[in-house]
């Protein structure tokens, strides 16, 4: 007999469970359409081709293959891979179809993506990634918007204590060439990786992780404390160029100013990305993420394909749920022709962990099946029970029928332990009379009912509790 | 540099495609969820042993495997597979939770499978189920219910020409077993497959595949004769053995009960199959499906775990879009303890198709990103214009920032060819003066608002086109 387990790392969701994953997804995905979003969907597989070579060296391996089929099958090849995220299928689409899609494109994407990581706790092998991208500019525009639009979904869905992080990619890289660190810009792009593990592995393991690579102790010293300045003593005076202190609360926007201009000092070539970053900030202000931003030197995000503004929202006490950046690269590795492409993906899996801890879901959600079940007598009991079902269907009910002639009693228990609030009962006398007879498990009472007049009566007696 | 098609077979979904399957799919949950049938998920990739060996030989083939991964990948081993369809995966759910999961147990499911099958126009390799199955309960109130809640969707969706054919596996069985066709127990599951072929192959093509298998000539002709008898001549009076002319035609229900009776001379062993169906039949008239059902002693459907009474939804001149049926072992296959269940699967690519074909999706699905979209000057007035979305959106409004200084003319085209109605243009003027001035692209008129009052103006400007 085969194990009746899911693979491993990957989730059976039961109804509860569906419920609130698309409670969540139906909150992001009306704040994505407000602004002017628009969905789209991929296949779970692609070329692997497609895939390969996109996501750096730790990427390949965590990328599930697809054996070829018919006789090729006993090779062992493998033509076609899970979809790792949802950027590199975009970029591709947005190549593929080129001449259909207007420009600017705006989609919204929510899809599981699949990665062989070693399982682990909030860690899985298939989980939902809630894409979010522009295609086809580059004015800042583009990055507040977004910062705007995840802000409104993180409201809409009952958080109150996020900060989007805020840093460049171009920042970085004239921070990795800056004096005394002088890191060559074939290893930007891996000192950033093992930049981004410092919520991680803590400073300590980001700097012996430099040091592995072969970096002097004084360059790796000299990055350390540009990129991460340690707290500073409580005399200094320099708080614009020692940063901002606490990286997950939002700052005002006098304070990311001072913070950006005393960086220009010290990083005389970030001139053009801190002019960008300025200008982002001061739109995002237009919009729902007004005080919500933070700029934070030491954010540097893991994936490679980002060339600009990189972003990422934090929940105080839990960490990042989502981030994104600009990518002005990647459609130019399908189709020759670069298209400018900027986008956030927020972590539902990681989303729905926090809500879950917070009791963060609406009392409103369902949690029964049914609003009113029907119960069954005996055979000749089960066409009436269905008719009057449909009955109550039409009065807008969600009902069951009981299948099953069990004793009354058992049925009973059923509807209560689904947590069904009504019981429908139709004897032979109602059946006769025309009539049902309605319990109400939670008050214990029960009353009967014209049987035209039993959905309206159990709908109002409803409401209240929506 | 890589191709930008996605794989063979499968499909990227545009916004309009997406907006389409929306529409269907949530139609067919709405009705789901009204006949207390709950959401269910399960991962795409199954174990492989969970799927291997219950599609048959064929199925076998087709199922799509994934490398392990690590140290093994070089190996060429699978050690997962795709999943083929939504009822394995939900009988490995059902013996996995069961102690949690109540019984009877109703859920649905809506999700992708893949199948390595060779694409063709309308076949893919990724396509969506749409499943609905009821476990626990011998009933027959099962079955009447699942042909109700299926007719229901299939109204709701806008079908008025569909019927659902019914017949019974064990009524098959026994006319395999009937005198004069004799085929063994270990050939019925293998018959009944090829029996299932006749809308795709013709009575030739079936007979061919059956004599191949080695069977009489005659033996074969009898099976043929009451399998699929030859349309009635004109003057004989044996209608009710000769089974419904029309197959694709809803029958009375005494035109079923006769030629049920009927058929009872002819089997005499599908006795009681048969007082199965007139149950079934009886309940299925009190429910949504009444008036459109129909007896097809030829439907057979192919897969092999089918225990019980078998069914199908076909559209005039179109052919199935969906089947289901009773399978009471195979919960028992991953548990080792028997779980009655019965479902249904509707089959959501080729609804698509013959909704697209006949125009009948709504007018009030969405076709534009937004319902306005603010164009921008230049950065200068970039602020404001997000600031002035921002209150759109408020009003209940999509809205759209256009993000670059384009020129105006190029901006108001975009909209234009994006079927956006309304551009509200915020010049310095306007910004001055707290105003904005709407266009009307359809109506080819503007008019200049107080901000606040904008929003209302075009929510109220866009209510009749709903």
């Amino acid at each position: 007999m085969p194990g009746t387990a899911p693979p491993s790392g990957m989730r059976d969701f039961l109804p509860e469970d569906v419920r609130r994953r698309e409670h969540v997804i139906g909150i992001i995905k009306r704040v994505y359409e407000r602004y002017g979003f628009e969905p789209l969907e991929t296949p779970a597989a692609e070329n692997l081709e497609t895939l390969l070579g996109k996501y750096g060296e730790e990427g390949n391996k965590l990328i599930f293959k697809i054996l070829k089929r018919g006789e090729h099958e006993a090779t062992g090849q493998a033509d076609l891979a899970l979809r790792y995220d949802l950027t590199v299928p975009l970029a591709r689409v947005v190549a593929q179809h080129q001449a259909k899609l207007p420009r600017p494109f705006k989609r919204y994407q929510i899809q599981p993506v699949w990665r062989a990581d070693r399982p682990g706790r909030g860690r899985f092998r298939e989980f939902y990634q809630c894409d979010v991208d522009a295609l086809g500019s580059t004015s800042p525009v583009v990055e507040a918007e977004l910062c705007g639009a995840v802000a409104e979904a993180m409201t809409e869905l009952g958080f109150s204590d996020f900060v989007i992080r805020i840093n460049h990619r171009q920042l970085l890289t004239s921070m990795l060439e800056s004096k005394g660190i002088e890191i060559e810009a074939s290893e930007h792009v891996a000192t950033l990786v093992t930049l981004d593990k410092l919520d991680k592995v803590g400073r300590e393991g980001v700097e012996k992780e430099l040091e592995g690579h072969g970096r002097s102790r004084a360059a790796v010293k000299a990055l350390m404390d540009l990129f991460a300045p340690p707290p500073p003593s409580a005399r200094t005076t320099s708080r614009a160029i020692d940063g901002l202190r606490n990286a997950y609360a939002p700052s005002t926007p006098a304070v990311i100013r001072q913070a950006l201009d005393g960086l220009l000092n010290v990083v005389p070539k970030g001139g053009s990305a801190i002019a960008n970053l300025h200008e982002i900030l001061a739109l995002a202000e237009q919009t729902n993420a007004k005080g919500r931003i933070t700029f934070d030197r030491s954010l540097a995000r893991g994936l490679s394909y980002y060339t600009g503004a990189i972003m990422e929202v934090n929940v105080d006490g839990i960490g990042s749920l989502g981030g994104g950046g600009r990518y002005d690269n990647l459609v130019g590795m399908f189709s020759g022709q670069q298209i400018p492409a900027c986008g956030f993906s927020l972590g539902l899996e990681r989303i729905l962990v926090v809500m879950t801890e917070r009791g963060m879901f609406p009392a409103s959600l369902a949690t029964s099946p049914a609003d009113v079940m029907v119960a069954t007598f005996d055979a000749s009991g089960a066409g009436p029970a269905m008719r009057l079902a449909d009955r109550l269907r039409s009065a807008g009910l969600r009902v069951m029928v009981y299948p099953d002639p069990d004793k009354i009693g058992k049925q009973i228990k059923y509807a209560d332990g689904r947590r069904i609030p009504f019981v429908a009962i139709l004897g032979d006398d109602e059946i006769t009379a025309g009539t049902v007879t309605v319990k109400n498990l939670a008050a214990q009472t029960q009353q009967t009912y014209d049987q035209a007049a039993a959905g309206p009566a159990i709908r109002e007696a409803l409401t209240p509790r929506g």
